[in-house]
């Protein structure tokens, strides 16, 4: 028995912004499991903003997705074939079974899929506060911002799978957390909803100056942990801000993915403000991932975590959602729905 | 009775390039030291580059220099009178003595002077490789670039009395050592006296493709520690050859000293790189200058630390000293001798 398999692969690189044109639907099929494997059918997609550096084909931390292959990215589905001892029919999982209906997985290479409880936790909160993203977060602030009670914590795409999280944990650590996002409707969800002390509209202050005001109002102490997922201008306003001894959590730079230059203005702040930066990749520290899935997962289970998630319906939709979310179009956790 | 002391005050503050009315000489007295005090006669004023930085009236690590007072800075001297029962005529004294023939020290203040053996070690060279510059290249070498036998440290204003230590301390721990200078002849001076692998010549490399160029053939194995004194073209480049997890002590930019804007080009390869970014003032670091000092004295006392001297002569030559040391005119470290 074969089962249809619709997936999405990329068929040729960006040449500067990333064009639906990029991607094509395909219909594949899927058999049965040879002994080891596991079938699952994918239930969610994960779209994710590091992605988009995959499309290239340039020197970078990821390898970059291959052409004319299934676009690569993290999936919860359920089981529904299984020759692996470990699995069995009906078992949620969550794993990186990329943009397709369906997976056949080498359950016994190490990594690959793992099983997730769903009794108190969504199934799709596995790709976002309790995954990939809200790991992300944790790693961040805890290891290199370092946040201590009282400090300023600002953090870009703040309404974001990876910012919302950022800004709840620092305010569990005693810290004033400071959102920055586009919109009016994305800063009243991360102070209303999420409960940050206070959020900048990048949109509503185009200039350099008059963002930096609206920064300033927002941090009179200042700022001491800085959580960047955006770069460019959100950025260089963000490092005039910075308090002596700061600390810079490089996660993202959303704002330079198509190629745009996206200089760094006053590079000389890091040395004036004795400032420590640190780029890092959440998959290249795994040893933390068990600890911050633990609290992570508790919090989101006891309601003290929240998050919000932005659904496309539909294999189809997938490459339209995430040029979406490249262009901050979506409101949380951007996922694709299959089932 | 009254001794002459000739000083040099800042009476003005540049408005971009620094220059020589920014200074005056003044013609001041000393007495004698009261209870407590020990007056010095400094030999040697040293001539550093953050100074140019406190000339501004701006938010910076450091207090602006007072406009109508003595340029602060570093003095080497010896001691002419003493109401202290821990110092005699005589002993020789590294203290923050500033621009000018004598300085009364109130020598019980903990940090103001301390008495240095000139037995194995030149008193001129507690200024420099042994001084406050060589402790700022052992604490940016040694506490953030971390260097492993085998790996490559790229240093700027290698021949300058930091980034000459900066070279030599890391082939000390066996790694390839290449700097950066302006000149065919400091290059020459930083690969054929100071031993480090290879030199670059910025000078002779003004665009940014064939600094980069010239940069990749000397650091074959790309870069995993930078040690930046310059800013601007100098460390784009480096940034640009630096491997996965490399890390960089952000020491200065002096290429930016005058208010020149020094944008740095691609701040996305911090996070591409995965890369560690660390600003520091070594006066910050005082735990680390017994060891250091303890290091470095060693090192020069046994020969294995070499270093090179640009002597200016009287205190009316320190202003034209200075204004060239900012324009890289000195070759090592920039002194003025006052005996």
């Amino acid at each position: 028995m074969s089962t249809i398999n619709k997936q999405i692969h990329l068929v040729s690189r960006p040449d500067g912004e990333a064009l639906a044109d990029n991607f094509k639907l395909v219909d594949a099929t899927v058999g049965e499991p040879q002994d080891g494997q596991v079938l699952v059918r994918n239930h969610f997609l994960s779209l994710d903003p590091y992605m988009r550096g995959r499309m290239n084909d340039a020197k970078s931390y990821a390898k970059p997705q291959p052409l004319g292959e299934v676009m690569q990215g993290g999936t919860a589905g359920v089981v529904v074939a299984s020759k692996h001892p470990g699995y069995k029919p009906g078992d949620t999982v969550v794993g990186f079974g990329g943009w397709q209906q369906f997976t056949m997985v080498d359950a016994a290479t190490p990594g690959t899929m793992r099983k997730v409880d769903t009794a108190h936790i969504p199934l799709s909160a596995y790709l976002g506060a309790v995954g990939m993203p809200g790991v992300t977060a944790w790693y961040g602030l805890m290891k290199i911002c370092q946040p201590k009670a009282g400090q300023t914590i600002v953090v870009s795409a703040a309404s974001g799978a990876v910012g919302s999280v950022v800004g709840q944990l620092a305010k569990t650590r005693g810290c004033r957390a400071v959102g920055i996002a586009g919109g009016a409707d994305k800063c009243a969800y991360v102070t209303g909803e999420l409960g940050f002390d206070a959020c900048v509209d990048y949109k509503a202050h185009r200039d350099p100056k008059s963002l930096y005001q609206a920064l300033k109002e927002a941090t009179p102490d200042g700022v001491d942990g800085c959580f960047e997922n955006v770069g460019g201008a959100v950025l260089d306003v963000t490092l005039s801000r910075m308090n002596a001894f700061g600390r810079i959590a490089l996660c993202g730079m959303i704002s330079g993915y198509d190629g745009q230059p996206i200089p760094l203005a006053q590079p000389q702040l890091l040395l004036q403000s004795r400032l420590t930066l640190e780029g890092f990749i959440v998959s290249e520290h795994m040893e933390v991932w068990p600890e911050a899935l633990k609290e992570l997962g508790t919090l989101v289970a006891t309601g003290k975590l929240k998050y919000r998630e932005t659904v496309a319906q539909g294999i189809e939709s997938a490459p339209e959602a995430f040029l979406g979310l490249l262009k901050g179009k979506n409101f949380g956790k951007q996922l694709v729905k299959l089932v």
